[in-house]
Parts: structure tokens; sequence; C-alpha cells
């Protein structure tokens, strides 16, 4: 029997294909797993399970956000100002700015202050809806702190009721102490680094920024022979700034995502879609970085490529904490519908993360992880701008 | 002697030009009004005042929206996912889409419909410390709908505490009724509309829309007649999506505010700042339409015009309930500095909305509408992204 049920609801499941809408739509929970969602009329009797009235309102799965970097130090306020003023990045870099001055600030907070720092922030994104996060790596660039980052991405889960996926990103940039020899920190990385994360258990997939001003092709493939052999599934920051091909080596190495892809090419496409390599796109670090180049969005639609949403919450490129206006910009700057954005966000950023089988959809024997919004039509989720209609968020049932 | 105080705060009082920051800040209040606002070491003895303790919080004015369409019925969630999925402008005029969908919704409201309506919206914007927020009509298109969408206006005011200042914008779209006939409308507007607005008090002041799918400056030029001869001040939307000097018409007849502006001429710049006439930029309409062309901030920063910003929250071209992302899309999109993204929802607010005596800057004698942040630096207002760091929003000092 069912412990709890939320009935008089209209669903979007996002089961199969598209929204998945049934009007008249039920969801029952036991133990915190979904054990029907669908038609009320088609509905197991209900026994003496705890039933809410949701009033017409829709239910969506619990938004998921699999690309942050919400653990960080510091913040990159100042910089912005002075870049709007005029300032030269020569004069930023000596004011103290860049991913550097994120490196800093993460490496000299303490695990907790991490955490205390990172909560106003997920809090944002749990008051939309959000029950699943993705947090990265990449700011301590040293054993030690990159492992602090992890152990406090992984105290959000113990100080919110959320579900954090953590991922490794040593190979973020290249730390002042290797200067010039990138190749000497992915040794680290690499024989040190991934060993040392996979035997504590402190990651759940190993991730890359495979750039210009990044990693090569080449140290990226190390990152991910490294990652494989500790068997970790691997990710990677690709085709943000150009094209290097990251996507395709991405999808080479059986990359649960590829993630940015603004300068992804056809042939990238084409090696995502083979190999199931999930397109994570985000739109809010188009936005900040005032790019113009779009993803390819409509090639990736053509080869079947499967298309996730992310804050990419960082300092840097893209300080946003709200998954909804992340929606609303993957369909006003990338075009993609309200189908396609709701999905990115649900069950495709699920899969993004690995987890296709445990949450993203209404469906049972998935956890009874829900957002029920108070909204005639899933359609003003997209559409409005600034705007949280969220009425309830459950979380493993409760 | 005072009755409130809030002291240990960092002021950005937003008088003279820049943010006036305070860093040993203390602003005082009596029956409404701020009778100090100043540096906590010069500030009179404080009595028997309720003092609060800010622990270094910055105060700033509380935000002024200058341009709403808050008021309306029905919402365009539905076209807004038919475009995306490719449908034509002819399919969704078929469906019913448009601004005649509005107007048609917003007829067939009620008042108490429409304020119930608004209300969320409006929540939105005072939770991110709003506490004066401009209303236009213009989607009844007869007198007494223009007059019901004024008075649903005025009761927002008795419904939350907040400050309402109403425009009457008749000349928003031509009515199908006068189809083919926009002179005919124009003299409705003209000749019994804004007589009895004004007779009834219902507005604040008078806009109109002139647009090549508009009302032409001619037009327009004689709803400002109508407007002046009835004592209301003027505004306008122009130059929004071509240049047909309705900005410089505006400034000739001392307009408060053109609002839009991407299409402006050097000549209209020009015009604007010799008379005084405040730009209101509205990027969040900028954003949803994906316009490229960019408003002549720099030309305006040069000639000394005025830039204020506004939500233009709308449903059809900037369903946008949030006023700090109108800050970041000042900054991001239009290259505005963080002081003048403040100063454009503050000080220069107030003046487009000829109200500069009684709000939008920190100083004895104004209204004491503040807004209280948990931030550090107040570039953090513009610098980030669908997070709200409000501590307290005070209207009239309570
Ligand atoms: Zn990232
Ligand atoms: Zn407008």
């Amino acid at each position: 029997m069912a412990d709890r049920i939320w009935r008089n609801a209209r669903l979007a499941t996002m089961a199969d294909t598209g929204l998945g809408v049934i009007e008249d739509g039920l969801v029952a929970c036991t133990d915190g797993l979904i054990t029907y969602a669908g038609a009320a009329a088609d509905a197991p009797p209900s026994g003496s399970a705890d039933v809410t009235d949701c009033e017409g309102r829709w239910i969506t799965p619990g938004l998921i956000d699999c690309h942050t970097h919400l653990i960080h130090g510091g913040n990159r306020a100042a910089e912005f100002a002075l870049r709007l003023s005029g300032a030269s990045y020569e004069e930023i870099a000596r004011a103290g700015g860049g991913i550097v001055s994120t490196m800093r600030a993460t490496r000299e907070a303490s695990e907790a202050e991490l955490v205390q720092l990172a909560l106003p922030r997920l809090d944002a994104m749990l008051a939309e809806g959000v029950t699943t996060v993705e947090v990265k790596s990449g700011y301590g660039l040293s054993l030690a702190s990159e492992m602090k980052m992890l152990r406090a991405a992984a105290r959000l889960e113990k100080e919110r009721d959320v579900r954090v996926v953590r991922t490794f990103l040593g190979a973020h940039a290249v730390p002042p102490e290797f200067a010039g020899n990138a190749d000497g920190y992915i040794d680290l990385v690499c024989g040190e680094m991934i060993p040392a994360i996979a035997r504590e258990g402190l990651a759940d997939a190993v991730d890359a920024f495979c750039e210009g001003i990044g990693f090569t092709p080449e140290q990226t493939a190390r990152v991910f022979t490294a990652a494989r052999a500790h068997g970790l599934p691997v990710k990677l920051h690709a085709e943000q700034l150009s094209a290097l091909g990251g996507s395709s080596l991405a999808a080479r190495n059986g990359a649960l995502s590829a993630d940015h892809l603004e300068y992804a090419s056809e042939a990238d496409v084409t090696a995502m879609a083979a190999a199931g390599t999930v397109a994570v796109l985000l739109p809010g670090a188009y936005y900040f970085m005032r790019e113009t180049k779009l993803p390819p969005v409509a090639a990736m639609r053509k080869a079947g490529v499967v298309i996730a949403l992310g804050t990419d919450c960082n300092p840097g490129t893209s300080p946003l904490t709200s998954p909804l206006l992340v929606l609303n910009m993957a369909a006003t700057l990338f075009r993609m519908t309200v189908e396609e954005a709701l999905r990115g966000m649900t069950v495709n950023a699920a899969r993004a993360l690995g987890l296709s089988s445990r949450i993203g959809t209404l469906k049972a024997g998935k956890a009874c992880d829900l957002a029920i919004w108070s909204i005639d039509d899933p359609a003003e989720l997209v559409y409005r701008i600034g705007f949280n209609p969220l009425h309830t968020r459950i979380r493993n049932g409760r």
C-alpha cells in the first residue's frame, strides 16, 4: 500500500517522448519511491495513504541541475564591476581577478565555510523545485583542497534535503604551482588525485576543461584514461570557446556528457549521437559571456542527440542560481521548445548524470522527487522570467 | 525625535552622483519620512526611537520599477510555446495570439479579477525590494475597460504596502472596433478618454506607443496635446522597433521619459538631454524579443541623458517580474555600469515618474522606503543572476 498519494493533479511525467501529459493524474509513493504515476482512473486503491489534493496543479519530476560549480569561495562581483567600468584584463588581473582569485578564496576557506557559502545558492535552487544537483570540484587544484571541495559538496546533502552528485574537476585550470607545466599537473591529477579520490569514494564522475585556455585533447584523454581505470565515468567541458574536438573525444570515451558546445561541429554532433553522450547546454554562461555563437541545436535535434540543461552556477562566467531562468534562456536564446527545455532539466539531466534509472521521470520505481506548480500550462515554466510558481517540493516522498 | 533608526549599516544613498556610499551609516525616520541618512558619527541623538542593528548590511533606497504593464488578463505562454515550435505569425494569429488576445482577456476580467491576477507578479517584485511601481493601462482600449485597469492598479496599493503610479496608455494599439481607423480611435482617446480619466483622477501621466505597428508621431502629438490640456505629464514608448523620432517628439513635449529607445538617433539623444527627458531602458524586452540593436547608451552617457530602468512586465514582450534581473541585464546586455544600473532603478526611476522630490534617494525629507540587503558589495545586486539577497523591505518607515 502507498504511504502518500497526490491526486487531482495534472502530470508532466517526462516518460517516453514529449511532456507525457496526464490530465487527471495521480502519483502514489511508498518508502520514498513512486509506486504509481498515471491516470487517476487506473490507480490502485489508496488504502490508508496520506492523500494530498493538488487542486489541479501541475506535477513535474523534481528539477535536476546537472552542471554546477556551487562550492566555491569568494565572488567576482568587484571584478564584474571593474570590467563594466572599462578596466582592461591586465588591470583586473592586477586587482586579483580571474579564476585564480576563486582558487585562492576556495583554498583559504574551510570545508565548513565552503558549505555555509554554498547554502544560500543551493537554497535559491531548491526554492525553484530542484531535487538533485551536481557539484564539481575544480577551484582547489591541489589534492587536499579538491578533496575539501568534494567533502563540502557531500555535506550539502546533510544540510538540506537534496541529492548531490559529485564530479571531480581537478583538470579545470593549471594552478600557479605548475605554471608553464600543464603536463606535470596532469601527471598529478592522473597519478595521485584520481586514485585518491576514487579510493575514498569522493566523486561520482570525472570532468575536465578542454580548451585553448584549459587543457589539450591529449591531456584530457589522459584524464579520461585514468578515470576509467578507476571505474569513474567521465564528462567534459568542451567547445565552449573554440573547436578542439573535445566533444568527439568525450563521445569516443563513452562520456556521460559533453557540456557547453557552442563551437561543436557536425562531426562532434554525429559522434555524440552515436555514443549516446548527452549534450549539456549552459545558456547562462552563453548569456553572461555575451557569446554570439549558438550551439548547434538544430543539428543535435536532427541527429537525435539528447540535450540537457544546467545553470553552470559559478562565480566567473555564470553567477546564476535560477533553474527556471535557464529554461527561459534555453528557449529565448537557443530556440529550444518548451518540451526540450523541460526535458532538459528532468529526464535528460538525469541521463547526463548516469541516473536515468533512479530519477528524472514520474514513473513507478523512480525516486518520488516532485515539483508541484501553481500554473495552468507547463509552458509557463519556460515563458516567465524571474517568477517562481513552485507550490511544493517533494523529495523522496516527503 | 525619530520613530525608528537603522544603525550599523552601509548606505548607498544614490544622492548626488555615484552610489553615495557611507560605510558606517545610519538612517532615521519620523512619520514615514527620512529625517537623517548619513554617517552614524554625525547623527542626531536617537532618543526613544526603535533601533534596528543592520549588522553591516547594505541599505539602498527601495527599488522603483518605473515601467510595467502589471495589470492584464491572461498570459501568452501558449503562444510562446507555439512560436518556439515553429508556428508562423499567421498560425499564431489564427490560434488567437498577439496583443488582441491580451485585450480580450483584460476586457473579460472584472476589476477584482485583474487585481488577483496581478498580485503574484507584484509580490515577486516586492520580494526583491520594490517599494514603488508604475502600472500602465492599455489592454482595455475602450473607456470603460481602460478605467477598470486604472482602478485595478489603484487597488494594488490597498492590497499591498507599495506606492502605485498610474499611467493611461489608451494609445497602445488600435482596438478591433477601429480597425483601419487609427485616427478615429485617437479622436476617442483625446476627446473622451483623457478628459474622463483626468476628471476622475485615475492617472498620473499619459503614455502612447509611437511605432510603425502603433501610432504615428502626428497621432502621438495629438495625445500629448490632449494630456497637457488636462494637466497630465506625458511619456512615450519610442524607438523600440524603428526610428520615427518619437523620443525627440517626447522631448519637445517636455515628457517625463521616453522608453525603450533601441533605435534612438543622435538627434533624439541630444533632444532628450536638452529637455531633461529620462531615457527608460527595458533590457527585458530587448532580451525576450532577441533584439540585436543596442540602445545608444554611450551617446546618452556622453550627452548627460538620465537613464532609468524598468521591467516592462507584460505578457507579450517581457513576461519579467524580477527587478534584480533587470539590473543584471542592463549590465550584461547594455554594458551599463553597476552605478548606472542601481541609479536606474532608484533615483533615476523616481525622476522618470516625476517623483524626485519624494522617493529614490536616502535623504532627509524623502519617504523612508528602504531595501536592506545581505551583501558585502552593492555590485552583487547587479552581478548575480536569479538570486535575491533582500533581507528586509521598509516602506514609509514600516
Ligand atoms: Zn562548468
Ligand atoms: Zn511598455
